[in-house]
């Protein structure tokens, strides 16, 4: 985990003043590391039932779609309202100041498949619980939520309502 | 590629009246057809040296991603101005009315280097020729522009300026 770790560039005030940026395109560049995070996602999940992977636009399509084909299956996109062509459901989160929405089409999920949510970022965790919330809504079950990086500091977890979920890498904020 | 073209749910007037829209989300949330098409595109490439599969945001993410994957070469993105937190440079297209940009950033490809550039759609070519110069502006070589989808009365492959160009789906428009 620590070469992974290594390969992720930290890039001061992004996108404002006083935020440090965990940069993932230098890891998705390296061949090398954009492998082994892929495998060792999959890794967690070989042998269960994986009925497709559920991901939030857009640098959790870059993950959610390697894994998707490395396990055999589904890829389905959640994203910011009015990119999505079809009959959509909706669900809103809170932002620090006001709130914001996500989508997903309406019929990709059928009643008791296993979903897995992949996001390359687990902050406060509003963005991932309305991910939940919306394969839940069309009678998908989490399996887990499934992050490159985890922002602990931040207690993202905790707003996943007991959900599972895993991260490959820690930092405090 | 019948069972591909298939896949593909014709969405009328979107974004906006009298478009018709080539919605691929149905393609990508069928374990096989997603399977088949990212192995329809890597068995062109296996046995070339590719050394990353540069995407255009967002839905080139998708296919890119898992194609670096498979062929295990380095992705790297192609986004809209101001997503992208380091050092970067941009193009400008032209649309309908007036012009976009698009950013890279400037330090991810090595002179030399030869890269697939992957997006869903190949329409008027006016992004994929500005994702082009973004890689040739940094040393690399396009090996091919590989798109799922091309509208062929859009003529988007004389935009590509005799850059080599392979779609696995065609339409009129």
């Amino acid at each position: 985990m620590e070469e992974l770790r290594k390969a992720i560039r930290e890039v001061p005030d992004f996108p404002k003043p006083g935020i440090l940026f965990y940069d993932i395109t230098t890891l998705l560049r390296d061949r090398r590391a954009f492998a082994k995070t892929i495998d060792l996602f999959a890794e967690r999940y070989i042998g269960e039932r994986v009925d497709a992977v559920v991901c939030i636009e857009a640098r959790g399509f870059i993950l959610g779609a390697a894994l998707a084909y490395r396990l055999g299956a589904g890829f389905i996109p959640i994203r910011k309202p009015g990119k999505l062509p079809a009959r959509t459901i909706q669900e809103n989160y809170a932002l620090e100041y006001g709130t914001d929405s996500i989508e997903m089409h309406d019929d990709p999920i059928e009643k008791g498949q296993q979903v897995i949510l992949v996001d390359d970022l687990l902050a406060t965790g509003g963005t991932a619980a309305a991910a939940c919330r919306l394969v839940e809504r069309t009678g998908g079950q989490i399996l887990e939520c499934c992050f490159l990086v985890e922002l602990v500091g931040l207690r993202g977890r905790a707003r996943l309502g007991g959900r599972p979920a895993f991260s490959l890498i820690q930092y405090e904020s």
